[in-house]
């Protein structure tokens, strides 16, 4: 049985927890690790939920940042405008923890790769680290960047430069096996998931049955 | 062993296969179907995987949509522009195949609610369908439409009105259990995925280990 649900919920009233239940509705996110470096050579590394397909010609890629609060991904953005580049890196269950703990509040000066002990590695002379032990890697140009006034946020458009995972998760069709490769969901602000393949759809026509491939 | 991928990719050579890998590279995405209807009370219903949370406080969502190709989706942004509100439902295991079937081309005329037998449902006078199965149903009012100029879609930014779910799926940190609720997980263009919960994180801090709760 479904009912109305507002702030005056018993388990809604206080700030926190409005936050949780609104980040539960839109239902699973992506987990990706930002890398980026600052023009002086500051690393940082941040994990971010709010990342969306854009469009695949030419590949580009939305995310959502907010600089003004306190949050880890501030220096990520800091670094995107003043460089122009970044990665982002699928989190696995293999260190799912280590990329939660990237959303600390570390001063500018430290690295996360440092903090997090997760490996900074450099691939073709691209500016901006990626994750050693993520499956999959890219690397992105900065587009465009969007102010969203309605909450001060910013959306990151951006374009992959650069791809890098394991080829055997690339099925006939082109479409990549993330399952196998442990990649994780994540609902709300701090529950990880890993997935089960229920089904692989057909393509959907108007005048023909939806097929389980 | 991971492999620099390129357009070159003996896989991806072809337009359908480099969009099924491109889109496989944001992660897992959240499965909602967006129920529309016009001012002359022609209803849509679309699958949309492009949601991203923008913020609690206000409650926003945020949705790229793109209306230049032949989606479906187009009608839903049509709806939207026009009548300022929409609404967002989960898409759980039972009608996931159902929710799919919503991406083929049907005409204008021709709503998707009928066509999939998912079932409308008019909650509280808001003038848009709300899917009846859906656990998690959400009432949105269009705040702005911002267009992406690189790829010429639309994201459009919403406020959270209304919301509808099980209330013994909300913990008591205020989060939503959506595995509990069955809510599924897509994974490029067409596979879908159940969950399994591997762990809720404690709130990340420089000078304390995680914690799983």
């Amino acid at each position: 049985m479904k009912i109305k649900i507002t702030k005056e919920h018993e388990k809604l009233k206080d700030k926190r927890s409005w936050a949780s239940f609104i980040n539960s509705l839109s239902g699973f996110k992506s987990v990706n690790l930002i890398g980026s470096k600052s023009s002086e050579g500051q690393e940082n590394l941040s994990v971010i939920s709010s990342l969306v397909h854009l469009g695949s010609n030419p590949p580009l890629m939305g995310l959502v940042i907010r600089p003004h609060s306190e949050d880890a991904p501030r220096h990520s953005l800091e670094n995107i405008l003043e460089t122009h580049c970044f990665t982002l890196n699928h989190v696995s269950t293999d260190f799912f923890i280590k990329a939660h703990q990237t959303s600390a509040r570390y001063p500018r000066d430290v690295s996360e790769f440092t903090a997090t002990e997760l490996e900074a590695e450099y691939i073709d002379s691209f500016h901006a680290p990626y994750v050693k032990d993520s499956s999959v890697q890219m690397g992105l140009k900065l587009r465009s960047e969007y102010y969203i006034k309605e909450n001060k946020t910013h959306f990151i458009v951006a374009e992959i430069e650069n791809i890098y995972t394991m080829d055997k998760a690339i099925l006939n069709d082109g479409s990549l096996n993330i399952e196998e490769l442990k990649t994780v969901a994540l609902s709300g602000l701090d529950t990880y998931h890993s997935t089960n393949k229920i089904s692989k759809l057909s393509y959907a026509k108007t005048n023909k049955k939806i097929e389980e491939l």
